[in-house]
């Protein structure tokens, strides 16, 4: 907006955290794909960001009995980062204020459920039954990486996981997702380390046992919410983007992503309508409704790929099958993942795609489509 | 809860109803039906209400070219209650503040918001795309009902509807249900009389010409909302009931009766944890989350039966078997309708039963249950 000539005031309501000894109640890392990093390219951030990124070409998946093996993403060539939400927002917040002379107010709260009144409103607010706690794999004596850095480490459980995300001063940051049911019923430092020796063997000696006792005993899990609403303007006065509209669960890494992209489409429409801000807006609100509501679904989908799916054979062939069509049929066969992380394409036709793809695997000889679709997007 | 010996302080946000000069805004009946008067037995005021009501047998359905015919609700002696919102409020805070000493007081909201703060709160609110207006059908010159009186009378005109209510002073209210798109495409006294002309002809000399103009260009259409949320209780502090919880569109008639049996069963609860409140509210949501949800499906479904099932032969066909089913079988085939608003059947079961109901049919050899059956409850 500041680009375009707008006079930009920004209100913040947690502190500046450019500032902030600690940053509570999220998580460190944030993993940056195609569509964050176009929207970063826009106001000439990219660079900057991803030099303060680690690459991740693969999940590295950790097997009950210690055992790894990689999954790519996508091609050799292709990564997700893993940035520091902390440098990210320094980063954001100086050009912001310098570059763009927005002028920046913390600690101020602006009234979004106002917009609940003002408008036929659709609003839905869901919390899953599983909530998060981090863990910190430190670096090793020799100031090494404790496991391979350029991966998304996860253990893959079933009905719950573990993931880690490296971290620019080598160490890990590992996320426990699980039934708030499962958290509660595992209450003493002994009951922890049980439970870890049992599911997740390898991570006891990486976390370290007296760490991983001190952090689960002096926890809370923490909840997630899933947010899609509608319409996402109000006139020519307001517009909600990012996590105000449409918040999302974490297993797609689309979070950040979604919202940056928020930014690019606006900005087109800002462009398409010439600064008319009634028309910008509708337009905007109308064109980006279905692609959140999208991304909202497909996110909620990949918790169950990646703390179940990815541990069945079924899965791994399908995933190959992709793989091996895509090479051929590169414009018309791009894997769901590719889609939603590597391209732009509009959320809610990464999901429609992706439903031809299940039809037309369906109805040919290949057994593994029958067997292996996605019917859980269709909720 | 002033009747258990609690001390009872009622703070509401509108004004005293009493002492209004007219209620804006909100329908000028209600349909009473078993749920609402079993509830308001409970405290000793059905006689009270009752005898201020018009009962409804029957559907009275109003064909484009004048024609009528009535469908009954259940079996003859089957009726539901058209009240007075005013009277019945009236009603029932006379008995608050007289015969249960309880403290009212008026004007003074209360934050329901907190509870999305304090709890994981799931909420869903949705707009339906249809407005409603209210208009009036006189008495007439001998002070008689215009229309058959002990009728709920309907055009049912597929997309849209209109619906009235008789009242007391011989009366009846009319609403005009319809996308706000129609609304919104006509503007004019005039175009609005050649709407009716055309949809509603038997209407107009009820109405009459000039007040049906007057009305339609003086007033607004209103949205509809819809709410869900889940749990309705926080600890031992709050407990969200009626409307605030559980918002339903109003075609099922049942908003004060659900409304009202929610007070039988958290009073159940209370004996139940003998007057344990963190125990007799967290039952009560527990077993009352699914039956409001089940209700405001209902209620979304019942619209389409309304405005344009009962044009379908299918539709009559599918009731009056029903009807005879429930002839032979009083106990195991009771239609939807009856249990709903003829008996307590708890909501959730009588969509589970609707349906058990359906593909018995549908496997049985009647075509009927095959054609009709209600797949728009699955949403």
């Amino acid at each position: 907006m500041a680009k375009r000539g707008f006079k930009v005031e920004l209100y913040e309501r947690r502190e500046d955290i450019r500032k902030a000894a600690i940053v509570k109640g999220r998580s460190i890392n944030l993993a940056l794909s195609v569509r964050g990093r176009e929207a970063l390219r826009h106001v000439g951030l990219e660079d900057e960001v991803v030099k303060n990124g680690i690459p991740m070409h693969a999940r590295m998946i950790h097997n009950t009995d210690g055992s790894c093996n990689p999954i790519l993403y996508g091609t050799k060539s292709q990564f997700i980062m893993s940035v520091d939400r902390r440098k990210l927002n320094e980063v954001l917040l100086e050009a912001a204020e310098h570059k763009y002379a927005v002028k920046c107010y913390f600690e101020h709260k602006l009234l979004q459920k106002q917009m609940m009144k003002e408008t036929l409103f659709d609003y839905q607010q869901q919390y899953i039954p599983h909530g998060y706690m981090e863990l910190t794999i430190n670096p090793t004596s020799e100031n090494l990486f404790a496991m391979p850095a350029n991966y998304l480490h996860i253990w893959p459980r079933n009905e719950y996981m573990m993931i880690a995300l490296p971290n620019l001063d080598k160490s890990f940051t590992c996320t426990l997702f699980m039934p708030f049911e499962i958290f509660n019923s595992i209450n003493t430092a002994e009951e922890a380390i049980q439970f870890f020796k049992d599911k997740f063997p390898d991570s006891i000696p990486l976390i370290g046992a007296e760490n991983l006792k001190k952090t689960y005993t002096s926890s809370k899990a923490l909840p997630m919410i899933s947010i899609k609403s509608s319409p996402y303007h109000y006139k020519d006065k307001v517009v909600i983007m990012g996590d105000a509209a449409h918040a999302i669960v974490p297993f797609y890494g689309q979070g950040m992503n979604a919202g940056f992209e928020d930014c690019i489409v606006l900005n087109e429409f800002l462009d398409l309508h010439k600064n008319d801000l009634e028309k910008a807006l509708a337009g905007y609100s109308e064109h980006r409704v279905p692609d959140c509501q999208a991304i909202c679904d497909l996110a909620m989908y990949n918790y169950i790929e990646m703390r179940k799916s990815v541990n069945s054979r079924l899965f791994l062939m399908r995933k190959s099958l992709d793989n091996m069509l895509y090479k051929i049929f590169p414009s018309s066969w791009v894997p769901l993942y590719t889609m939603v992380s590597f391209t732009r394409t509009r959320y809610h036709e990464c999901i429609a795609k992706r439903k031809w793809q299940d039809e037309v695997g369906s109805s040919s000889t290949s057994s593994i489509f029958c067997l292996y679709k996605v019917p859980y997007l269709l909720h």
